[in-house]
């Protein structure tokens, strides 16, 4: 059995965002040699999210309005964990975007749908964080 | 190391739908020759899901219920995706309900708890899509 | 390969609560003698799960206020899975913070974020229940 493991880095600009990993993850899959196994892809901080879903500019606008409606960002003293902090909304939003997804690797690639797209969901921005990349088998 | 690939297909006659496929993916895990490992169930398509809950049509239908109230399917308008489509609440219901479920394999048979059945949900029916079941062990 | 399965025995005093389970599941990743796979950790109940987020009383106040909005408890009578039990919002609630979580292993270690930490979920407690925890590596 082989094993690989690779940290991919972000800062982004704004509080929230999407960005299309799957051609980062893609390259993990080439690099590690694998033709069958699971790729586990996971967001290493908690106020972020990787899921798969839609690159559609418009899909993206109603995932950000829908959480919002979901987990407003404010009144921010409507959350207890907003103490010393204000991203409570950002913890609510990625339970529902989830932390992980879990894909085939079959003959050395993603084993993904036609329309399936790898996104790393940021809700808690403007500071660098970290996704995982760990892949097994043969 | 094994692996194991199968597609499943669905072709549900309506626009929402749950589909019992647990004992669909228990005889992949028999075909599998795969004693003790991981099986990866997801869906293949960005509208329909696959997890894991009770087979009880009462609590079908209270999901159905709650995923309308907590992402609306009209007015169609109200969502930006749905410019030539008319599916964007599919993806958010199916956003809610999870792609995909990881369950153990022991003694080659799905290491599922009491009332734990897979399901396939379908979000954005009436077309054939498909399940990617992938089994990886020994 | 090696393989290691577990299961992890709960009875909470209460309705809902959180436990932090994540010294008991480093304890079995220790145990399986296992470097570097892929660690599944899952609800074998369909009104409870596992998820992974911040171990900070405010923001568990927060998701209790939060998941009872989006799936109260009562009225009993509002759902139609209600007949001889009265636990459906724990299966919608469940649904929302997830079933499962897969952790990467690394060097014999959960390979987590900084401030990752796995929690046992329930929703419909004051009986005894279980999780899972399957270990696949070398």
């Amino acid at each position: 059995m082989k094993s690989y493991r690779k940290e991919l880095w972000f800062n982004l600009p704004t509080r929230r965002g999407f960005v299309n990993i799957t051609p980062d993850v893609e390259k993990c899959v080439k690099e590690s040699g694998i033709k069958e196994g699971l790729c586990l892809v996971n967001a290493m901080h908690i106020t972020a999210s990787v899921f798969i879903n839609d690159d559609e500019p418009g899909l993206h606008h109603d995932f950000e309005v829908w959480l919002e409606q979901l987990a407003p960002e404010k009144p921010y003293e409507r959350y207890r964990h907003n103490g010393f902090e204000d991203n409570a909304d950002a913890h609510l939003k990625r339970t529902i975007m989830g932390r992980e997804v879990v894909v085939a690797v079959t003959e050395g690639k993603l084993d993904l749908g036609p329309w399936e797209q790898i996104f790393y969901g940021e809700f808690d921005g403007k500071r660098k964080k970290r996704v995982l990349v760990k892949i097994i088998g043969e």
